[in-house]
């Protein structure tokens, strides 16, 4: 009987962090494509000495504010985002002995999801008023929640988490993924509200998640 | 008698993992570059306070519905394409005990045809019905099946193979990639009756390889 | 009392240098697109032996001269920028033990910097005489070398840098940044005289900064 | 006297090799943003079923022929030439016992010359026909030489070349450099009679390069 492909293929960790690091990489620095300096006309006549004086530096003041600025809210808060699941993601990578084709495929599609982040975002800055922009953002950030959950469930119970990684700190992963799922649900549903509350909500959760100050159930979690 | 470059230029198969990690990360966020948000009118009038209750949420929904949805599954169906040749690269990189300067252009050439995977897909995806796209992308296809296939055939005559690497792992590698290679050829060519079904069975025949149910031939290839 | 999971996630240098290293790389290769080839009407007419014997030969002269020439020395000027910070980057990554939550945090902040360079340049290189333009580089700037001193001072204080790395070495690479920052400081203040002065004295010193001659206080920076 | 900067700053070769993959993975994939696919009326009528039988396939064709073909000569020949420079740089970098700051810079330079190969190649692919673009072209051809030979040279100079590359390998890469140099010059020189014949000619070099058939003093170099 021939040996399955499925026995040894896709087992390197370090090509998976590879891959990963590089799909993060690309993905946050194409958020900022998303910003685009305002146009300003060309002051053809200013010549080389003037060195800038002149009345229309406010036409650029004033592009900067109305069409970069409201921009620079969701674009933070993507990289944000990206910045938390990396660190996720880095952190299960660190714990596993090795990777099966199984585990390599979760994380494929996890990176799938980390891809859809520039044009989640992208629809979100365009107008940040649409509550169907908000869904859809949300939408990404639970895919991306619900596979690392996925990756950790099927590592556990594939015997792929290295000793070191107790059953204490298994539940810590697990239950900090949960925990901010539920509270970015929630926080989204404000959106029916105002989609400013929720977008400042789920800022807010991801600072604290970033900075983690000592409170309460967030901090345990 | 001078020494020739070709003896010891190119041997490093780690700095090609890590050039082939970076054109796949690349090539699969720039997929994504070919979903941009459907342009909905600003919606100028309503204050920050009105948290976007109004009538035009549905010319979202329709611009989503008409104008991205269509482009989501010949994008997954890259993503997923760029993923089983990923995995396919990688497990036969694991399997080499080192690089030569051919090996590294078999590879190089193989790259090439990863980054021609975003032209691939954007040309399927602006319209799905086009027989001439259903043929550049499968082209695009074979492009990669054959470069796989042919540094694996080099690397077993060359003795780059590690020894752990059976003869029967390495006979499992190549009928893979011919299995799959017919298979894809097939369902290119249902596109002569439609383009829809010839994609629904590429698409298949992709989550076939990458959830590998146990049926027949299929499973031992 | 549950274990947190801020004790032991984001602890991989690898993994911290290898996602700067794709920001730096994305970062550096986008600033290119910046630069685009000057439209130029296609000699339909010519046939394909006539070799481009033709009149129109200096309007493409022209395009370059005028539309892609004044765009060089901004793109110059930031690839350079990228290559200072990632090189001090670099060595203070190959200085530390191990990292923690916090520095990976300060470290994405970093990147977060550098991933808005492409837009700070694009915004100087669309016309140089805005001294708005310039003081959003400059604000960058400063955060890049900021955030850089942020990353020294924790890691210093949380003992996370190598015993080889004396007392003195660390007074060094802390100098060396404030010392750099204010010469960027007062080059980017004679904007208010001429805008094309302050981005020279802004190479001069990145040129310095690179080619480093031995001379006075910037050689002991 | 307080230690310089300096002395220990960018010594990594690993990071050096990693931020090469990065620039150079980018570079190879944003060549393929030149490829558009060519827009073609959207057939709006047909049915889902119909499957594509229709008139305007051809029309598609058409696109293909005379809007993306005539392009894939530059892409394919800027493709070779990074996978060539590629493969030099690597093998110089294995041959390297450390890095310094000045060798770092020297490849930052060449990093430099490697994101301004999608300009050159945009260039050129615009309108082959046009002398200035074949100029602009083979300068950037020269830069990426000139970089690789300066490094050998400065590495060679300051000791930092292992003792397992011996003179006579160390002269062969220099001899490589400087003959393929002298022959793109010449080739490109052709450009005056026909720019086809120059880059049929600059395609033919790097086939042989990759190739390496053994004709010669080409095979020697």
């Amino acid at each position: 009987m021939p040996i399955s492909y499925h026995r040894f293929a896709g087992s390197s960790l370090d090509r998976l962090a590879a891959l990963s690091d590089g799909v993060f990489a690309v993905a946050m620095t194409l958020l900022v494509l998303d910003l685009k300096p305002p146009s300003v006309p060309k002051r053809a006549q200013s010549p080389i000495w003037s060195g800038g004086h002149g009345g229309s530096e406010h036409a650029l003041v004033h592009g900067l504010l109305h069409n970069v600025a409201p921009r620079l809210l969701p674009y933070a808060m993507s990289f944000l985002t990206l910045g938390i699941f990396w660190v996720g993601q880095q952190t299960q990578l660190e714990s596993f002995t090795r990777s099966t084709r199984a585990l390599t495929w979760i994380h494929l599609t996890f990176l799938l999801s980390v891809t859809l982040m520039p044009f989640s975002t992208g629809l979100l800055a365009q107008d940040t008023t649409y509550r169907v922009a908000m869904a859809v953002y949300w939408l990404n950030l639970l895919g991306l929640g619900v596979l690392l959950h996925i990756s950790l469930h099927y590592a556990d119970r594939a015997g792929l988490i290295r000793a070191e990684t107790t059953a204490e700190m298994r539940a810590a992963l697990k239950r900090r993924i949960v925990v901010y799922q539920v509270l970015y649900a929630l926080a989204t549903l404000t959106c029916l509200i105002n989609t400013y509350l929720a977008i400042g909500l789920l800022v807010a959760l991801q600072l604290n998640s970033v900075i983690a100050p000592r409170i309460g159930i967030l901090d345990r979690a």
